[in-house]
Order: structure tokens, then sequence, then C-alpha cells
């Protein structure tokens, strides 16, 4: 596929973590590659993994064999690092508009939702279409309960469970369980 | 398209905040074209937008352009008042059984929920059938975080900032970041 | 429909709540029937209700009249036992991977999530590939408010209502409004 990926200069400030412009040509025509990605993924009639395999691999831009359930949305694919070992349940929604960095034998629950995207508070600058990105870090062996979401620029360390339905506005270390809007720390694993 | 919409005393009752019997033949009418809308929209197959806003501006019967992404679902459509420079992210849901007026330059994340139907608490009355449904108002340059909820007869005013994951239940006043099940205000904006 | 249904040892290990293999092929080829039979209903094009009961009694194997939105999701489809007069909104999903009985003249709002699945907590086990899950049980005349998410295990007793956005992690009993994360009974129904 040619022209995969724009250079522009907006993708490299939103890579950045500065403020950016979303609706530059570039990353649009980005976007619109990871949404006809995903909508082949969703439509795939009869749930087989071989033709799934493929589509997830040129989204993102991997070799890696990852099983992800539809429906499954991002914007641009190619900014989502997983490893080996990967299931997400229907409907995970992944706003990839930094480097969201999954590890090995991470499992997502339904719908659960990873936005590395956001917004100034600032209305005056909010409506002037200035967008910011912060990376997300998910370590190995996480699971992630169902319609739990993931803030911008959060990490969470290897081994941690995060319960159904956290919102996940802070970092969490490894080895704990966590849950509730703000997440925060139940008990360690032993 | 002919006949668009009912006039129903059903509807006149829904609209009224009265209870009223929501499968009643006019309205259940009036859902599945706002169904057979959603339903085109959400199967448009490159993301154009040409096409998405000739749908979109049908369905909610307006001349504006609007920027959703999908999927996208209603119950009416026509019930959904938007300002200029709109922009709802992938899932966004809106149950419009009564009005839902949203300002200019408002944003929504990914999954928002916006519901101006509810059922009455007492069994009885639940299983009778009946349902009501009261107005909800977001103000001009608001930005409502993903996966939030937005409860009957809820206002948010202008310029203010919902978290994401937040369950709002009752009225957001103007210039402040608000979070949280319930949502409560965080601090103001300055 | 032949070979409807594994009676494989994994399925019995499932049912029973003890740690089982979910990528059994028994099990497998079950949950890609229930997939197809989800994506034919989410496809159906113009919401005819007949169609879509006769794909929702297959998926069940029930000859009840269930009024599910698109889209629905589930697991097995057979481990899901529905009273009379139920309704789902958009967007539900039930993972059955255990026993999920639901009374009559229950109403579920928008994005309502049924987790009868988990994981273990020791990230050892959990990535070995073990599974569990516990039954739910949902008593007559129960609203779920919409995007609450139920957990393994839980029963929520007759003519209850969850509010909005909750998340229910232990039982709650019969005539109560329950609200929050975790999901904490408000106040009685009179």
């Amino acid at each position: 596929m040619e022209n995969l990926q724009t250079s522009s200069t907006e993708k490299q400030k939103m890579l950045k973590g500065e403020y950016y412009n979303g609706f530059e040509e570039g990353l649009l025509n980005d976007r619109k590659r990871a949404k006809k990605l995903c909508q082949q993924l969703n439509n795939i009639p009869d749930g087989s993994q071989t033709e799934r395999s493929q589509i997830i691999k040129e989204l993102f831009q991997t070799d890696k064999e990852l099983w992800i359930e539809s429906p499954f949305r991002c914007d641009y694919g190619y900014n989502i690092d997983i490893g080996e070992n990967f299931y997400a349940n229907f409907g995970c929604v992944i706003l990839d508009c930094n480097l969201v960095t999954i590890g090995d034998n991470v499992k997502f629950g339904p719908n659960v939702q990873v936005y590395a995207a956001t917004h100034p508070i600032n209305p005056e600058e909010r409506i002037s279409g200035k967008e910011m990105a912060y990376p997300i870090t998910i370590g190995d062996n996480v699971w992630i309960g169902g319609s739990s979401i993931i803030l911008p620029g959060v990490n969470i360390g290897n081994n941690s469970v995060i319960g159904a339905g956290s919102i996940v506005t802070k970092n969490i270390p490894e080895n704990v369980v966590a849950v509730g809007n703000p997440c925060r720390v139940l008990r360690p694993i032993k």
C-alpha cells in the first residue's frame, strides 16, 4: 500500500505531545486508511481468523498474530504496538493519536477504551481545533476489565488487573488490582 | 420523504414529559425511519464525508454540516438540534425521545451516551409500558469526554468539560471541569 | 442446525464454574455459531421484527418473543434464558460463558454489559489460558440503566432498578434503586 503514512509536521507535533491540527490532510488520509481497514475487519462474515489476522497486520503494520474481536476501531493503527498473545473482546476503541504500547499476554474485556487523544481545557483553544495526545503504555500480562477507559499518558505496570468499568486517570503500578472511578489500587497481587 | 413525522397524541405527550406509549404506531414508524438512516450512515464504505453529511441532514432535518463518526444511533433524529461545528467520535448514542439541544463547537469523545428517555421507578407502572422523556441541553463549546452518560433533564453550561466516563445526573454550570459517578464539579475554568 | 452445541468436558467445567480452556474446539465452534447469528441479526436492513425474532430464537434456542435492538453480541446464546416481554436497547453485550437467567418484563437501556466470564487474578494462571465463569440472575421486572455492567455471579432481585452507568459487583436485593461504581442500594421502592 503506497503513501501509507504521512510524515507531515502536524504528525510530528502530534507524536511529540504538542498542539497539532488533526484535520491536516496527511493525518486525515491516514485516518481514512484506518477506517477502511477497521470497516473491512468488522464486516468479515464468518469470523475467519486468517482473514482477520491479515487485516490487523496491515492496519497495525505488524507481523504479530493478534486476536481482536469485532467491532474494533482506531484512528491510525500504525501507532499501536502490541506484543504476543493479545486478546481484545468486542467493541475495543483505541484513539492512537500517540503511541499505544501494549506488552505480551494482555487481555482486554469487551468495550475497553484506550484514549491517547485529548483536547485543551480552555474553550478558546479547544474550538480553534488544537488537539494533543500523550502516549499510553500497558505492561505484560495485564488484564483490563470490560468497559474500562485508559486516559492519555497513563502507564499500567506488568501483571496488574484493572476492574471492569474503571476510569484510569493516573499510572497504576505493577502487580496490583485497581478499580473505580477514578481507578485506585485495591490490593497487591501476590 | 413523506409521512416524515407523526403528530400523534402519544408524541405530544412524549414531548411534554408526560407518560406515553412508545409502541404507538406513529412513533414506531418514526423510529424505523431513524434506524434505517442510522444503518445507512453506519454502512457507508469509504468514509465519504459528503454522503455522510447528506444522511445526517435528512436524519436530523437540519442543513448544518455535522461531523459524526460511525456507528451512530438515535431514536428519532428530528428531536436533535445541534449548532455549528459539531464533532462526535465513534459510537455515540442519543435517545432523543425529548428535545436534545446542543450548541456550537461541541465535541463528543467516543461512545458518549445522551439519554433523554427514562422509565417509571414503580415496577407496575414500568411494565405497563409507560415511558417518559425529559429535554437535555448542552451549551456552546462543551466537550463531553468519552463514554460519558448524560441523563434525562440535564443541562450542561457553556464551555464546560465533562471528564471521560462521567455519569451526569444533575445540571452542570458553565465554565467548569466536572467528573465522576455521579458527575461533580472539580474546578472552574479560568 | 446440526451439531448445535458441544458437550465437551471443557464446556462442562465452564458451566460448573471451574477453570476451563475457552479455546477448546467445541467451544470455539459454538462461539462461531453465535457470532454468525449475531452478525446476521445486526445486519438486518430494515428493522423487520419478524426476521429479528427468528434469528434471536435460533441464537437463544428459545420460543420466546424477545425485542433486542442491534447491535447485540454474545458468546454462546444457548446459555441465556430470558422470560417474557424483554427489551434490550442498542449495543447490549452478554458474555454467557455461564448461565444468564433473566426474568419477565426486564428492560435494558443501551449498551448494558452482562459479563458471566472472568479470568484468574494471578498472572501466571491467567496467561496459561485458564478462564472461569459464574452464573448471573436478573429477576422479574428489573430495569438495568444504560451502560451498566453486571459482573460474574451477581443476582439482582425482582423489581429493582439499576441506575445508568453502574458497576454491579455484588448482589442487589429486590425492590430497590441501586446506583454507582461499585453499585450500592440508594433507596427502597415502595
